[in-house]
């Protein structure tokens, strides 16, 4: 494979795919977005999909994270072992060609704490590689999944995770609450904070956002509906991860990592929780560093 | 109405509906139960199914509590405030006609704390009424949204609602963890505790359950999956409700109301958290208060 020449970067999801054509020097030349996730593509179906990908975006390397490498995409590529970095998350890649190769996740294996992660470390390593995060850093990304991870000496080092995201949907969606949290964007934890996510960034200092959430409904039923719902729900299960995140790992004030409407909300809860503004350099585009990842991953093992 | 002979006591909730005939002394003597919760009755049909209860049960008074007098239900009753007792409820009940009520829930209309409940107040006034309950006590009803409630000099003086029980259902019917959740029965937090439910109340003690939910997934993913996965996402829950009612509370050990297996994972948490066994005395049948409740309104108004 030519390491150093364009390719194809894939960030494929269990609900959706995005995919870039990247240039030698970084720039991207095309993009693709669609929600062909890995849930939406039938057995054997993978090398079809790829083909696809190439007759739109090019001819060239494709490299893919994300649940792609899950028991549920195309091949279950093993998890590495925390600590790694860019060469042993490397040297993991199944190649299913000699030009088409899946990155593998990366497990804590600690009885205490197991966790995984699938596609945020594409992400950090295209961070540290664009120089925007420090080799030594706690490093937040939001999501369905949130992950928090203490990066040392450009390595992961460990790492949590919080259910903030999906929890947020479940509720919306299918509780008692739903009526009052309607109207929200389709975004994992909506649209821009209102009024009330600050109110819920402050509720949730309790430690009990389970047990304020039902405030929302009472609040309706006794016609007095609180003015921002949505945003309170999201404040209330956004402080309480950073509240509890912030207090595993010490009270550093993370870098951030993901899609521009995430990190602005746990911006906005990091500055609330520690009494000033976040640093808006440390706020990282997530679809930028996992391109640079991908980059960084292929040029390591050229 | 004969207010001392024999009557109808109705517990209509969202989804489900008991019914039973009681003798003038308390004793059940047929009882109903089925699944034509306030839901699946069509507009217009609340007369012709308590028509149904009368010819199946007799054709006696009926008193109604729970979701049945909410705006969903045959008729709003509008909620009597906190503080409420046995008077101020029982003044409150809406008379379909005069021998057919509805028993009016009870709200908080606090602006840091607005709250309502729906049936629970019959539960409390039928434990009081037994001499089962103190008439000063702090009162845990487990249930998909559970009350915790202070009882000053026999009234309710105020309360607050965890959607324990319904966060629980959406985990396990709806998240990721949902194959690892499989296999409880359709109580709202599962059958008997297994020995994962221990484990989720110690790791409750965190004070981050949404954080520490994700294991579930981790631990299968990394091929050891817990022993007892549906334990310890009840624990988790449970144990952080318990743990924040009873900060909120000041640590004082509640008297429980409730379902038999609900009561009894309650107790379990709360052994655990106060570090010594929850008085057995102090578990009280829910549909037994429940029954009591419904004869000490009637004979209030007698």
């Amino acid at each position: 494979m030519e390491r150093d020449g364009p390719f194809i970067a894939v960030d494929w999801g269990t609900t959706n795919r995005r995919a870039w054509r990247i240039a030698p020097g970084g720039a991207v030349e095309e993009a693709l977005a669609d929600a062909r996730g890995i849930l939406e593509i039938p057995a054997g179906g993978f090398p079809g999909e790829v083909a696809f990908l190439r007759q739109r975006l090019g001819d060239l390397p494709v490299l893919m994270g994300g649940m792609i490498g899950s028991d549920r995409g195309w091949r279950a590529v093993p998890y590495v072992p925390c600590p790694a970095d860019v060469s042993s998350i490397a040297a993991g890649i199944q190649w299913i060609d000699a030009r088409t190769g899946i990155i593998p996740g990366i497990a804590q294996e600690r009885r205490d704490a197991p966790d995984v992660m699938r596609g945020e470390e594409v992400q950090i390593i295209g961070a540290l590689a664009l120089g925007d995060l420090p080799r030594d850093a706690l490093v937040c990304l939001p999501g369905t999944h949130a992950k928090w991870v203490r990066l040392v000496d450009g390595r992961i080092a460990g790492f949590a995770t919080w259910m903030t995201g999906e929890l947020y949907a479940l509720i919306r969606d299918h509780s008692i609450l739903a009526p009052q949290l309607a109207g929200e964007d389709g975004a994992a934890h909506g649209s821009d904070a209102g009024p009330g996510f600050a109110a819920g960034v402050v509720a949730s200092g309790a430690g009990d956002p389970l047990g304020q959430m039902f405030r929302i409904r009472a609040a309706a039923v006794l016609g007095a509906p609180m003015a921002d719902a949505p945003g309170f729900a999201s404040g209330l299960l956004i402080g309480a991860e950073v509240r509890a995140a912030m207090a595993l790992m010490q009270g550093e004030a993370p870098w951030l990592i993901g899609r521009g409407d995430l990190t602005a909300r746990y911006a906005a809860a990091i500055a609330q929780v520690i009494g000033q503004a976040q640093d808006t350099r440390r706020v990282i585009d997530g679809d930028t560093a996992f391109r640079a990842g991908i980059g960084a991953l292929l040029k390591e093992m050229s």
